[in-house]
């Protein structure tokens, strides 16, 4: 639904401009501890890297973070799992995530039968089915295809999947860390599309990855000849083992597991396959008892990253100005805007996208604040230009029910209490 | 100097169209060996990654590359040393990247006494000098400032220091690896020194590193309260030790080591400072004699990486078509274009600016070319939209003569033999 509150939003603006004033002008709320020996350089004390040489630059051929980051590191849980880790989900601190980019060491894995470590030498990609001319493509061959590098999201429809009933996580990273954002190079797959060429009649594509699992899924042709890539590289490098190295299928927008990993056959048909991972998962069950399938698009979504229950605010002093941030996002377009509430969601006022603003990718949004130590309903909502805008719980349940698993975009509130401390909860109705 | 070769420019456009069509509509050429068993999935061989366990997801909390991976590394070498790697150089292996993002565990990195590790907890700011209001920040104070997130390059302008006289260097890596480009995330310094209040007269500021080295640059103030920044991230994560952990100054297009890394100090003052680095290194000679110091922008430069000696043609077969790429780069402004010649300079076409075409910013361009197993002598010349256009050799050497060490951008010829082969060549009127 589209939001119509055009009086509030107005109101909201002028809001944010003023407070984008106070953190700019009113800098005493910025300013931290001066200087009591006002001009004296040795108050910076010297320190033991100050003094002794640092390690040689051929000490790392290929970088590592610093030691002092050891804890920004993907996680998995026992909830997130089926017994073991091999079919299931590692979860990206995208607390800790600035700007859009996520850095390759930290991207969300989710596998189903482990992380397939793929000869390139060995790697073949068939394309077949209905087409004039099947093809087995080498990854050099692949790769002489003209190339594109693009900025997307990939995020796993059961990202929050554990929050339909009651909050269970009071963790960013568990909550919403099945996503991430890369820059991605591939070729189009229409290019390779026209090359077998297709036959008449042909309306779905089955993509199949070469792990052990097989993990199949199908895709309609249409989606394939639009945005749809077969990718080599991400963030500049070759694309990470835990994701499909040498060769993933990006389907941009799409459900997470929709882009292909490892990718070894694409199958083009004239129906779909009904592949094990889109009948026994992948399907949400609907309050009429009927499941909906082959539902694609990762609806349009936010979530405010600072504060969160990873990142509290329990060191801020009344009187502080701070930035709410946060990320958005929608496969079925641009973030348009983003509105952010202090009451748990009965009022508004609307947020500053920053930074780069990309179709279906990662948006930043940004709001200064004045905390003054009361507690506050913190909550965001992102509205897209396919004119859809982020549910509440209530809308959603009320369409969905709560045994869907997949899907959920609904607003996500924390209460910032008094002491700066932050919890997950929900607002209902 | 500005290209007003315009008929040139308009021929090589339908050349490139032509080419594309060709690439798209002709697929014969790039499509490989066609299947003999049509349509049977049997010809994808099992393989063992196709019948046992990948490993489990908990695994690498931080992930890695493939091992297959391993040769995409950052390389030294004992040209680019001061006899150990301490004071030295990691070239960026810019042949083997894509698209316009580093991943941190390439990004070159240059120390002038080794890499620092810097504990955040004790990492202190010191602004001060010609100031109303001096500030010692700490790294959660600074990161209180409203961030932004943004894409530029950084290189050395050592970077092709090696080639002044005759060629040196048979590959890429080492001839132009010292530049990578991130995402960078911090705060303008503009809003650090409207907080510190600058006084009457203040014209320089001195930014020093807080590694044993102590490397000190003079930046002229109207620059840092243009687009300089104090960042804390690169790509999502934190800084890399490498790259100044937590702190380094952002200097957008300025030259690689103004963007002081591990940075304790800024001082404001009238003067410039002359510090140790700014008189015995990043000076350049003239021909007549005398030194230019303080000359920062990185001039419009552009390299290609497809092919060069590192990626050679040799597998490529007569009438294969084939994308040239490479990267086109300016700190003055925006890349406006790159031409190509396949005569080394003598006629030029215009190639295709691809994905994002950023300020100050790594922009790749392409041109689909058929190869036909004949020698060409291979050539990109960028402009970029503050008029100025990649000189040639004897251009740069006219002006600079060949002692200057630094800021060498003119145009860089790759011969690519008959048998696909690739040399570093300098072509001299």
């Amino acid at each position: 639904m589209k939001n119509n509150n055009i009086n509030e939003k107005t109101e909201s603006r002028r809001g944010f401009l003023k407070n984008i004033a106070a953190s700019v002008v009113a800098a005493g709320a910025l300013t931290p501890a001066a200087l009591s020996a006002k001009d004296d350089p040795a108050i910076i004390k010297e320190t033991e890297w100050g003094t002794k040489l640092g390690w040689p630059v051929d000490k790392y051929p290929y970088g590592l973070p610093s030691p002092y980051e050891h804890n920004v590191v993907r996680r998995t849980h026992k909830l997130l799992s089926s017994g073991d880790f091999y079919a299931s989900v590692a979860m990206c601190p995208i607390q800790d995530l600035n700007g859009i980019i996520t850095p390759n060491g930290l991207f969300f894995a989710r596998c189903h039968g482990g992380v397939a470590n793929v000869n390139p030498n060995e790697y073949r990609l068939m394309i077949h089915g209905l087409v004039e001319k099947p093809l087995v493509l080498t990854l050099d061959e692949l790769k002489r295809y003209p190339s594109e590098s693009v900025i997307h999201f990939i995020e796993c429809p059961a990202n929050g999947s554990t929050e339909w009933r009651a909050p269970q996580f009071n963790t960013l990273q568990f909550l919403k860390g099945m996503m991430s954002q890369a820059e991605w190079t591939g070729v189009r797959l229409k290019h390779i599309l026209k090359d077998v060429g297709i036959k008449k009649g042909a309306k779905w594509v089955l993509a199949e990855g070469s792990d052990n699992s097989h993990m199949g899924r199908t895709l309609p042709l249409e989606k394939m000849l639009d945005d749809a890539m077969l990718v080599w590289a991400q963030n500049g490098e070759a694309l990470r083992p835990e994701q499909g190295y040498p060769v993933r299928l990006l389907v941009p927008g799409w459900e997470g597991n929709l882009n292909v990993k490892w990718l070894r056959r694409l199958e083009i048909g004239d129906k779909p396959w009904h592949a094990k991972e889109e009948t026994s998962k992948y399907t949400m069950l609907t309050p009429s008892g009927k499941a909906i399938r082959f539902f694609w698009p990762m609806e349009v979504n936010s979530v405010i990253t600072n504060p969160c229950p990873d990142k509290p605010w329990t060191d801020l002093k009344k009187g502080d100005i701070v930035e709410i941030e946060g990320l958005a996002w929608s496969g079925e377009g641009t973030i348009k805007g983003v509105d952010i509430s202090f009451d748990g969601g009965k009022t508004w006022v609307e947020a500053n996208l920053k930074g780069l603003v990309l179709p279906k990718a990662w948006t930043r949004f940004s709001y200064m604040y004045k905390w003054e130590g009361k507690p506050i309903l913190l909550s965001s909502r992102a509205y897209d230009d396919a004119g859809y805008v982020q549910p509440t719980i209530d809308q959603e349940v009320k369409v969905m029910g709560v045994e869907a698993i997949y899907h959920r975009n609904a607003i996500v509130t924390w209460e910032v209490k008094a002491n700066g401390e932050v919890n997950n909860v929900q607002i209902r109705s």
